[in-house]
Protein backbone atom coordinates (compact mmCIF):
# COMPACT_ATOMS: atom_id res chain seq x y z
CA UNK A 1 0.00 0.00 0.00
CA UNK A 2 0.97 3.38 -0.82
CA UNK A 3 2.05 5.98 1.85
CA UNK A 4 -0.46 8.74 0.75
CA UNK A 5 -3.55 5.31 1.19
CA UNK A 6 -1.99 4.30 4.32
CA UNK A 7 -2.21 7.68 5.97
CA UNK A 8 -5.63 8.51 4.63
CA UNK A 9 -7.05 5.15 6.30
CA UNK A 10 -5.73 6.51 9.16
CA UNK A 11 -6.73 9.99 8.94
CA UNK A 12 -10.31 8.93 8.66
CA UNK A 13 -10.29 6.30 10.84
CA UNK A 14 -9.00 8.58 13.91
CA UNK A 15 -10.48 11.39 12.55
CA UNK A 16 -7.14 13.90 12.83
CA UNK A 17 -4.13 14.97 11.47
CA UNK A 18 -2.08 14.41 14.76
CA UNK A 19 1.38 13.31 14.56
CA UNK A 20 3.57 13.10 17.58
CA UNK A 21 6.94 13.50 17.74
CA UNK A 22 8.89 11.05 19.50
CA UNK A 23 12.12 13.41 20.06
CA UNK A 24 12.78 11.73 23.60
CA UNK A 25 15.29 13.59 24.57
CA UNK A 26 17.56 11.78 27.84
CA UNK A 27 17.94 14.67 29.34
CA UNK A 28 14.14 15.37 29.21
CA UNK A 29 13.15 11.88 30.56
CA UNK A 30 10.60 12.26 33.25
CA UNK A 31 12.65 10.71 36.56
CA UNK A 32 11.10 8.00 36.85
CA UNK A 33 12.97 6.47 33.24
CA UNK A 34 16.76 5.82 33.37
CA UNK A 35 18.54 8.35 31.55
CA UNK A 36 20.04 5.90 28.88
CA UNK A 37 19.05 4.11 25.97
CA UNK A 38 16.91 1.72 27.66
CA UNK A 39 15.46 4.51 29.35
CA UNK A 40 14.63 6.23 25.96
CA UNK A 41 13.05 2.93 25.25
CA UNK A 42 10.74 2.65 28.07
CA UNK A 43 9.50 6.26 27.75
CA UNK A 44 8.73 5.88 24.50
CA UNK A 45 6.66 2.71 24.93
CA UNK A 46 4.39 4.52 27.65
CA UNK A 47 3.96 7.10 24.98
CA UNK A 48 3.02 4.55 22.37
CA UNK A 49 0.30 2.88 25.24
CA UNK A 50 -0.95 5.99 25.88
CA UNK A 51 -1.74 7.40 22.72
CA UNK A 52 -1.68 4.80 20.08
CA UNK A 53 -5.05 4.30 20.04
CA UNK A 54 -5.66 8.16 18.52
CA UNK A 55 -2.72 9.59 17.05
CA UNK A 56 -2.64 9.62 12.96
CA UNK A 57 1.22 8.68 12.91
CA UNK A 58 4.58 8.72 14.77
CA UNK A 59 7.48 10.66 13.96
CA UNK A 60 11.17 9.48 15.05
CA UNK A 61 14.26 11.95 15.47
CA UNK A 62 17.29 9.81 15.03
CA UNK A 63 19.65 13.12 16.49
CA UNK A 64 18.04 11.36 20.27
CA UNK A 65 18.90 7.74 19.45
CA UNK A 66 22.34 8.53 17.62
CA UNK A 67 23.33 9.87 20.58
CA UNK A 68 23.81 6.57 22.51
CA UNK A 69 25.43 5.05 19.42
CA UNK A 70 24.68 1.27 19.05
CA UNK A 71 22.10 0.84 21.88
CA UNK A 72 20.34 3.82 20.69
CA UNK A 73 20.16 2.36 17.09
CA UNK A 74 18.90 -0.68 19.21
CA UNK A 75 16.22 1.36 21.12
CA UNK A 76 15.24 2.67 17.47
CA UNK A 77 14.79 -0.99 15.95
CA UNK A 78 12.41 -1.77 19.58
CA UNK A 79 10.46 1.45 19.36
CA UNK A 80 9.79 0.96 15.38
CA UNK A 81 8.77 -2.34 16.00
CA UNK A 82 6.18 -1.17 18.70
CA UNK A 83 4.87 1.25 16.94
CA UNK A 84 3.73 -1.35 14.37
CA UNK A 85 1.47 -1.18 11.46
CA UNK A 86 0.83 2.49 12.29
CA UNK A 87 1.89 4.98 10.10
CA UNK A 88 5.49 5.95 10.91
CA UNK A 89 7.86 8.95 10.12
CA UNK A 90 11.88 9.00 10.52
CA UNK A 91 12.76 12.41 11.05
CA UNK A 92 16.75 12.67 9.79
CA UNK A 93 16.60 15.33 7.39
CA UNK A 94 19.61 13.94 5.13
CA UNK A 95 21.10 15.16 2.04
CA UNK A 96 24.02 14.02 0.09
CA UNK A 97 25.13 12.91 -3.10
CA UNK A 98 23.37 10.20 -4.65
CA UNK A 99 25.58 6.57 -4.17
CA UNK A 100 25.44 8.49 -0.43
CA UNK A 101 21.69 9.28 -0.19
CA UNK A 102 21.38 5.60 -1.77
CA UNK A 103 22.60 4.16 1.48
CA UNK A 104 20.45 6.16 3.64
CA UNK A 105 17.58 5.06 2.06
CA UNK A 106 18.49 1.45 2.47
CA UNK A 107 18.90 2.05 5.75
CA UNK A 108 15.32 4.19 6.51
CA UNK A 109 13.49 2.08 4.36
CA UNK A 110 15.05 -1.30 4.08
CA UNK A 111 16.36 -1.70 7.44
CA UNK A 112 14.04 -0.16 9.61
CA UNK A 113 11.25 -0.03 7.39
CA UNK A 114 9.77 3.20 8.00
CA UNK A 115 7.28 4.53 6.14
CA UNK A 116 8.45 7.70 5.21
CA UNK A 117 11.47 10.07 5.70
CA UNK A 118 12.49 13.89 6.01
CA UNK A 119 15.07 15.55 3.47
CA UNK A 120 16.99 18.38 3.11
CA UNK A 121 17.31 20.17 -0.45
CA UNK A 122 20.07 21.54 -0.15
CA UNK A 123 22.23 19.19 -2.40
CA UNK A 124 19.02 19.17 -5.10
CA UNK A 125 17.94 16.16 -7.42
CA UNK A 126 20.60 14.10 -6.42
CA UNK A 127 19.93 14.03 -2.48
CA UNK A 128 15.89 12.92 -3.27
CA UNK A 129 15.41 11.27 -5.98
CA UNK A 130 17.24 7.52 -4.11
CA UNK A 131 14.62 7.86 -1.56
CA UNK A 132 11.37 8.74 -4.24
CA UNK A 133 12.12 5.39 -6.28
CA UNK A 134 10.54 3.57 -2.52
CA UNK A 135 7.31 3.84 -4.48
CA UNK A 136 5.17 2.73 -1.39
CA UNK A 137 7.44 5.55 0.64
CA UNK A 138 7.28 9.09 0.99
CA UNK A 139 9.99 11.78 1.56
CA UNK A 140 9.01 15.23 2.73
CA UNK A 141 11.57 17.72 1.48
CA UNK A 142 12.62 20.79 4.01
CA UNK A 143 11.14 23.56 2.80
CA UNK A 144 10.57 26.55 4.88
CA UNK A 145 11.09 25.58 8.68
CA UNK A 146 10.30 26.12 11.76
CA UNK A 147 13.29 27.86 13.54
CA UNK A 148 14.40 31.77 13.63
CA UNK A 149 16.90 31.08 11.76
CA UNK A 150 14.84 29.49 9.10
CA UNK A 151 15.70 33.59 7.61
CA UNK A 152 19.33 32.49 7.09
CA UNK A 153 19.23 31.12 3.87
CA UNK A 154 15.61 30.01 3.08
CA UNK A 155 14.50 33.47 1.76
CA UNK A 156 17.21 33.78 -0.04
CA UNK A 157 16.69 34.93 -3.60
CA UNK A 158 13.63 35.88 -5.82
CA UNK A 159 11.87 34.14 -5.91
CA UNK A 160 12.53 33.35 -2.41
CA UNK A 161 14.53 29.71 -1.91
CA UNK A 162 11.67 28.22 0.03
CA UNK A 163 9.59 29.05 -3.07
CA UNK A 164 12.10 27.12 -5.36
CA UNK A 165 11.88 23.77 -3.51
CA UNK A 166 8.20 23.90 -3.24
CA UNK A 167 8.48 24.31 -7.14
CA UNK A 168 10.94 21.29 -7.09
CA UNK A 169 9.06 19.27 -4.75
CA UNK A 170 6.25 19.82 -7.13
CA UNK A 171 7.86 18.60 -10.11
CA UNK A 172 9.11 15.70 -7.93
CA UNK A 173 5.62 14.60 -6.96
CA UNK A 174 3.96 15.14 -10.47
CA UNK A 175 7.18 12.81 -11.34
CA UNK A 176 7.06 10.01 -8.26
CA UNK A 177 3.82 10.78 -6.99
CA UNK A 178 5.91 10.50 -3.41
CA UNK A 179 7.60 13.71 -2.21
CA UNK A 180 6.00 16.25 0.32
CA UNK A 181 7.22 19.18 2.10
CA UNK A 182 8.26 20.06 5.40
CA UNK A 183 6.85 23.70 6.36
CA UNK A 184 6.79 24.94 10.33
CA UNK A 185 3.51 26.00 11.63
CA UNK A 186 5.34 28.69 12.94
CA UNK A 187 5.23 30.51 9.27
CA UNK A 188 1.35 29.92 8.65
CA UNK A 189 1.48 32.82 7.11
CA UNK A 190 3.25 31.21 4.54
CA UNK A 191 1.43 28.26 4.40
CA UNK A 192 -1.67 28.85 2.18
CA UNK A 193 1.05 30.06 -0.66
CA UNK A 194 3.12 27.08 -0.37
CA UNK A 195 0.29 24.66 -0.32
CA UNK A 196 -0.67 26.18 -3.53
CA UNK A 197 2.77 25.52 -5.25
CA UNK A 198 2.45 21.74 -4.57
CA UNK A 199 -0.91 21.24 -4.77
CA UNK A 200 -0.84 17.27 -4.69
CA UNK A 201 1.83 17.34 -2.11
CA UNK A 202 1.55 16.31 1.51
CA UNK A 203 2.89 18.98 4.33
CA UNK A 204 4.20 17.92 7.14
CA UNK A 205 4.09 20.83 9.71
CA UNK A 206 5.96 21.10 13.36
CA UNK A 207 6.65 23.54 15.50
CA UNK A 208 3.32 23.58 17.40
CA UNK A 209 3.66 24.12 20.79
CA UNK A 210 6.72 24.35 22.46
CA UNK A 211 8.15 26.29 18.99
CA UNK A 212 5.30 28.71 19.44
CA UNK A 213 2.88 27.89 16.01
CA UNK A 214 -0.48 28.08 16.42
CA UNK A 215 -3.18 25.20 15.86
CA UNK A 216 -6.17 27.31 14.64
CA UNK A 217 -4.13 29.51 12.07
CA UNK A 218 -2.77 26.16 10.68
CA UNK A 219 -5.90 24.39 9.88
CA UNK A 220 -7.36 27.13 8.65
CA UNK A 221 -4.75 27.18 6.32
CA UNK A 222 -4.75 24.16 3.94
CA UNK A 223 -7.15 21.02 3.25
CA UNK A 224 -6.94 18.58 6.25
CA UNK A 225 -6.13 15.78 3.93
CA UNK A 226 -3.16 16.94 2.59
CA UNK A 227 -1.68 17.89 6.37
CA UNK A 228 0.20 16.13 8.75
CA UNK A 229 0.43 18.44 12.18
CA UNK A 230 3.48 17.26 14.54
CA UNK A 231 3.81 18.41 18.04
CA UNK A 232 6.62 16.77 20.31
CA UNK A 233 7.53 18.38 23.43
CA UNK A 234 4.53 19.20 24.60
CA UNK A 235 2.76 16.63 24.43
CA UNK A 236 5.58 13.45 25.49
CA UNK A 237 6.57 16.03 28.20
CA UNK A 238 3.71 17.17 29.43
CA UNK A 239 2.45 15.80 32.97
CA UNK A 240 -0.42 13.98 31.22
CA UNK A 241 0.61 12.95 27.97
CA UNK A 242 -2.19 10.88 27.27
CA UNK A 243 -4.64 13.70 27.90
CA UNK A 244 -2.05 16.43 26.02
CA UNK A 245 -2.45 14.22 23.11
CA UNK A 246 -6.02 14.06 23.31
CA UNK A 247 -6.64 17.63 23.63
CA UNK A 248 -4.08 17.97 20.59
CA UNK A 249 -6.34 15.69 18.60
CA UNK A 250 -9.30 17.36 19.14
CA UNK A 251 -7.57 20.97 18.09
CA UNK A 252 -6.42 18.97 14.80
CA UNK A 253 -9.67 17.29 14.17
CA UNK A 254 -10.61 16.59 10.86
CA UNK A 255 -14.01 15.73 11.58
CA UNK A 256 -15.91 18.43 9.99
CA UNK A 257 -14.14 18.16 6.62
CA UNK A 258 -14.42 14.29 5.93
CA UNK B 1 44.21 20.18 21.13
CA UNK B 2 42.18 22.48 18.75
CA UNK B 3 41.47 20.38 15.52
CA UNK B 4 43.45 23.11 12.91
CA UNK B 5 46.34 22.64 15.31
CA UNK B 6 45.79 19.35 14.98
CA UNK B 7 45.43 18.84 11.29
CA UNK B 8 48.29 21.35 10.34
CA UNK B 9 50.82 19.44 12.60
CA UNK B 10 49.67 15.84 10.52
CA UNK B 11 50.03 17.80 7.36
CA UNK B 12 53.52 19.08 8.30
CA UNK B 13 54.05 15.28 9.57
CA UNK B 14 52.94 13.55 5.78
CA UNK B 15 53.60 16.35 3.83
CA UNK B 16 50.06 16.13 1.88
CA UNK B 17 46.57 17.36 2.48
CA UNK B 18 44.95 13.53 1.37
CA UNK B 19 41.54 12.69 2.99
CA UNK B 20 40.52 9.23 2.68
CA UNK B 21 36.82 8.44 2.86
CA UNK B 22 35.79 5.40 4.33
CA UNK B 23 32.94 5.65 1.77
CA UNK B 24 32.56 1.45 2.69
CA UNK B 25 29.75 0.71 0.59
CA UNK B 26 29.07 -2.94 0.99
CA UNK B 27 27.98 -3.49 -2.37
CA UNK B 28 31.57 -2.89 -3.37
CA UNK B 29 33.75 -4.48 -1.31
CA UNK B 30 36.27 -7.05 -2.72
CA UNK B 31 34.78 -10.53 -2.90
CA UNK B 32 37.10 -11.70 -0.11
CA UNK B 33 35.09 -9.18 2.45
CA UNK B 34 31.53 -11.07 3.88
CA UNK B 35 28.96 -8.59 2.55
CA UNK B 36 27.76 -7.32 6.23
CA UNK B 37 28.56 -4.82 8.96
CA UNK B 38 31.47 -7.08 9.81
CA UNK B 39 32.78 -7.33 6.15
CA UNK B 40 32.73 -3.30 6.35
CA UNK B 41 34.41 -3.64 9.19
CA UNK B 42 37.41 -5.91 8.27
CA UNK B 43 37.85 -4.29 4.75
CA UNK B 44 38.56 -0.67 6.61
CA UNK B 45 40.92 -2.46 8.81
CA UNK B 46 42.78 -3.79 5.71
CA UNK B 47 42.59 -0.04 4.13
CA UNK B 48 43.12 1.30 7.70
CA UNK B 49 46.84 -0.68 8.02
CA UNK B 50 47.76 -0.24 4.57
CA UNK B 51 47.05 4.00 4.37
CA UNK B 52 47.92 5.26 7.78
CA UNK B 53 51.22 5.52 7.55
CA UNK B 54 50.61 8.27 4.72
CA UNK B 55 47.32 9.90 5.26
CA UNK B 56 46.46 13.53 7.22
CA UNK B 57 43.21 12.52 7.83
CA UNK B 58 40.14 10.19 7.24
CA UNK B 59 36.64 10.87 6.80
CA UNK B 60 33.81 8.23 7.54
CA UNK B 61 30.19 8.64 5.68
CA UNK B 62 27.88 7.63 8.13
CA UNK B 63 25.07 6.25 5.55
CA UNK B 64 27.13 2.87 4.70
CA UNK B 65 26.91 2.33 8.43
CA UNK B 66 23.23 3.45 9.21
CA UNK B 67 22.17 1.09 6.55
CA UNK B 68 23.23 -1.77 8.93
CA UNK B 69 21.38 -0.35 11.87
CA UNK B 70 22.79 -1.55 15.37
CA UNK B 71 25.96 -3.50 13.69
CA UNK B 72 26.43 -1.08 11.77
CA UNK B 73 27.08 1.74 14.84
CA UNK B 74 29.25 -0.94 16.49
CA UNK B 75 31.78 -1.10 13.26
CA UNK B 76 31.73 2.67 12.87
CA UNK B 77 33.05 2.42 16.81
CA UNK B 78 35.60 -0.18 16.10
CA UNK B 79 36.69 1.95 12.98
CA UNK B 80 36.90 5.15 14.84
CA UNK B 81 39.07 3.68 17.59
CA UNK B 82 41.08 1.59 14.84
CA UNK B 83 41.90 5.48 13.43
CA UNK B 84 42.51 6.57 17.00
CA UNK B 85 44.79 9.55 17.30
CA UNK B 86 44.94 10.23 13.66
CA UNK B 87 42.21 12.96 12.41
CA UNK B 88 39.04 12.05 11.68
CA UNK B 89 36.20 13.99 9.82
CA UNK B 90 32.63 12.40 10.50
CA UNK B 91 30.55 13.01 7.39
CA UNK B 92 26.72 13.31 8.11
CA UNK B 93 25.99 16.42 6.75
CA UNK B 94 23.35 16.92 9.51
CA UNK B 95 21.13 20.28 9.82
CA UNK B 96 17.98 20.59 12.01
CA UNK B 97 16.65 23.12 15.16
CA UNK B 98 19.01 24.16 17.68
CA UNK B 99 17.14 20.72 19.98
CA UNK B 100 18.05 18.21 17.64
CA UNK B 101 21.25 19.61 16.44
CA UNK B 102 22.86 19.47 20.56
CA UNK B 103 22.06 16.09 20.31
CA UNK B 104 23.28 15.11 16.75
CA UNK B 105 26.21 16.89 18.19
CA UNK B 106 26.34 15.03 21.19
CA UNK B 107 26.69 12.00 19.16
CA UNK B 108 29.27 13.06 16.50
CA UNK B 109 31.39 14.62 19.46
CA UNK B 110 30.59 13.42 22.87
CA UNK B 111 29.59 9.47 21.75
CA UNK B 112 31.67 8.75 18.97
CA UNK B 113 34.30 11.30 19.62
CA UNK B 114 35.39 12.51 15.92
CA UNK B 115 37.33 14.96 15.33
CA UNK B 116 34.83 17.00 12.93
CA UNK B 117 31.70 16.82 11.31
CA UNK B 118 29.92 18.05 8.00
CA UNK B 119 26.73 19.99 8.01
CA UNK B 120 24.00 21.07 5.99
CA UNK B 121 23.44 25.06 6.04
CA UNK B 122 19.87 24.90 4.79
CA UNK B 123 18.10 25.52 8.37
CA UNK B 124 21.17 28.34 9.04
CA UNK B 125 22.48 29.19 12.82
CA UNK B 126 20.57 27.15 14.55
CA UNK B 127 21.41 24.05 13.00
CA UNK B 128 25.16 24.94 13.01
CA UNK B 129 25.94 26.85 16.18
CA UNK B 130 25.77 23.54 18.55
CA UNK B 131 28.50 21.77 16.71
CA UNK B 132 30.69 25.09 17.02
CA UNK B 133 30.24 25.08 20.78
CA UNK B 134 32.57 22.30 21.24
CA UNK B 135 36.29 24.60 21.12
CA UNK B 136 38.89 21.94 20.01
CA UNK B 137 36.10 20.44 17.38
CA UNK B 138 35.92 21.23 13.81
CA UNK B 139 32.67 21.72 11.60
CA UNK B 140 32.66 22.05 7.91
CA UNK B 141 29.51 23.38 6.13
CA UNK B 142 28.06 21.71 2.72
CA UNK B 143 29.13 25.56 0.47
CA UNK B 144 28.85 24.02 -2.94
CA UNK B 145 28.51 20.22 -3.40
CA UNK B 146 30.85 17.81 -5.99
CA UNK B 147 27.34 16.44 -7.34
CA UNK B 148 25.31 17.45 -10.82
CA UNK B 149 22.17 18.36 -9.20
CA UNK B 150 24.22 21.23 -7.09
CA UNK B 151 22.87 23.60 -9.51
CA UNK B 152 19.21 22.96 -8.55
CA UNK B 153 19.92 25.26 -5.47
CA UNK B 154 23.24 26.13 -4.79
CA UNK B 155 23.55 28.76 -7.94
CA UNK B 156 20.21 29.86 -6.71
CA UNK B 157 19.61 34.34 -5.70
CA UNK B 158 22.14 37.40 -6.49
CA UNK B 159 24.68 36.74 -4.97
CA UNK B 160 24.23 32.81 -5.39
CA UNK B 161 23.32 31.14 -2.64
CA UNK B 162 27.02 29.24 -2.22
CA UNK B 163 28.45 32.59 -1.61
CA UNK B 164 25.61 33.64 1.06
CA UNK B 165 26.92 30.49 2.57
CA UNK B 166 30.46 30.77 1.98
CA UNK B 167 30.03 34.39 4.10
CA UNK B 168 28.17 33.05 6.56
CA UNK B 169 31.02 30.28 7.22
CA UNK B 170 33.54 33.06 7.20
CA UNK B 171 31.20 35.51 10.03
CA UNK B 172 30.87 32.18 11.71
CA UNK B 173 34.38 31.32 11.44
CA UNK B 174 35.60 34.50 12.92
CA UNK B 175 32.98 34.39 15.98
CA UNK B 176 34.02 30.38 16.55
CA UNK B 177 37.23 29.85 15.15
CA UNK B 178 36.40 26.39 14.11
CA UNK B 179 33.75 26.72 11.09
CA UNK B 180 34.96 25.64 7.52
CA UNK B 181 33.60 25.13 4.16
CA UNK B 182 32.78 22.16 1.87
CA UNK B 183 33.89 22.82 -1.56
CA UNK B 184 33.75 20.18 -4.42
CA UNK B 185 36.69 19.61 -6.72
CA UNK B 186 34.54 19.34 -9.64
CA UNK B 187 33.88 23.61 -9.01
CA UNK B 188 37.82 24.26 -8.81
CA UNK B 189 36.87 26.92 -10.73
CA UNK B 190 35.14 28.57 -7.72
CA UNK B 191 37.49 27.58 -5.49
CA UNK B 192 39.39 30.73 -5.37
CA UNK B 193 36.57 32.88 -5.15
CA UNK B 194 35.11 30.92 -2.57
CA UNK B 195 38.43 30.83 -0.46
CA UNK B 196 38.47 34.31 -0.67
CA UNK B 197 35.22 34.91 1.03
CA UNK B 198 36.33 32.55 4.08
CA UNK B 199 39.94 33.47 3.93
CA UNK B 200 40.76 31.78 7.69
CA UNK B 201 38.43 28.97 7.33
CA UNK B 202 39.44 25.03 6.18
CA UNK B 203 37.84 23.39 3.00
CA UNK B 204 37.09 19.91 2.58
CA UNK B 205 37.15 18.98 -0.92
CA UNK B 206 35.32 15.89 -2.29
CA UNK B 207 35.16 15.20 -5.88
CA UNK B 208 38.48 13.92 -6.85
CA UNK B 209 38.79 11.05 -8.75
CA UNK B 210 35.71 8.92 -9.17
CA UNK B 211 33.47 12.21 -9.56
CA UNK B 212 35.67 13.53 -11.82
CA UNK B 213 37.26 16.54 -9.92
CA UNK B 214 40.96 17.60 -11.80
CA UNK B 215 43.88 17.11 -8.96
CA UNK B 216 45.96 19.53 -10.44
CA UNK B 217 43.78 22.26 -10.64
CA UNK B 218 42.61 21.96 -6.96
CA UNK B 219 45.74 22.02 -6.01
CA UNK B 220 46.96 25.28 -7.78
CA UNK B 221 43.45 27.09 -6.71
CA UNK B 222 43.91 27.85 -2.54
CA UNK B 223 46.95 27.86 -0.14
CA UNK B 224 47.98 24.49 0.94
CA UNK B 225 47.81 24.27 4.39
CA UNK B 226 44.18 25.26 4.17
CA UNK B 227 42.50 22.57 2.03
CA UNK B 228 41.61 19.19 2.45
CA UNK B 229 41.74 16.71 -0.45
CA UNK B 230 39.08 13.55 -0.42
CA UNK B 231 39.68 10.55 -2.40
CA UNK B 232 37.11 7.68 -1.52
CA UNK B 233 36.33 5.24 -4.39
CA UNK B 234 38.90 5.71 -6.34
CA UNK B 235 41.37 4.57 -3.58
CA UNK B 236 39.73 2.44 -1.52
CA UNK B 237 38.31 0.27 -4.07
CA UNK B 238 41.17 0.16 -6.35
CA UNK B 239 43.04 -3.00 -6.72
CA UNK B 240 46.36 -1.96 -4.48
CA UNK B 241 44.84 0.36 -2.23
CA UNK B 242 48.69 1.22 -0.94
CA UNK B 243 49.54 1.85 -4.08
CA UNK B 244 46.83 4.31 -4.95
CA UNK B 245 46.83 6.27 -1.66
CA UNK B 246 50.41 6.33 -2.34
CA UNK B 247 50.26 8.10 -5.58
CA UNK B 248 47.36 10.54 -4.42
CA UNK B 249 49.25 11.43 -1.47
CA UNK B 250 52.03 12.50 -3.91
CA UNK B 251 49.59 14.79 -6.17
CA UNK B 252 48.37 16.07 -2.90
CA UNK B 253 51.96 16.75 -1.71
CA UNK B 254 52.48 20.03 0.32
CA UNK B 255 56.03 19.75 0.36
CA UNK B 256 56.69 22.48 -2.05
CA UNK B 257 54.47 24.82 0.33
CA UNK B 258 55.89 24.01 3.78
Amino acid sequence: MKFTEKIRSRMHEVGNVLVIGLDSDVEKLPKKFPQNAHGIYEFNKSIIEKTGDIVCAYKINSAFYEAFGPEGMITLLKTRDLIGDLPVIYDVKRGDIESTAKSYAKAVFDFFNFDAVTLSPYMGSDAIDPFLNYKDKYAFVVCLSSNKSAIDFEYHGTPPLYAKVAKFVDDKNKKYGNCGLVVGATVSEKLLEISLMAKESLILIPGIGTQGGDVETTMNSVEHDRILVNVSRSIIFSEDPSKSAREYSKMLSIMNSL
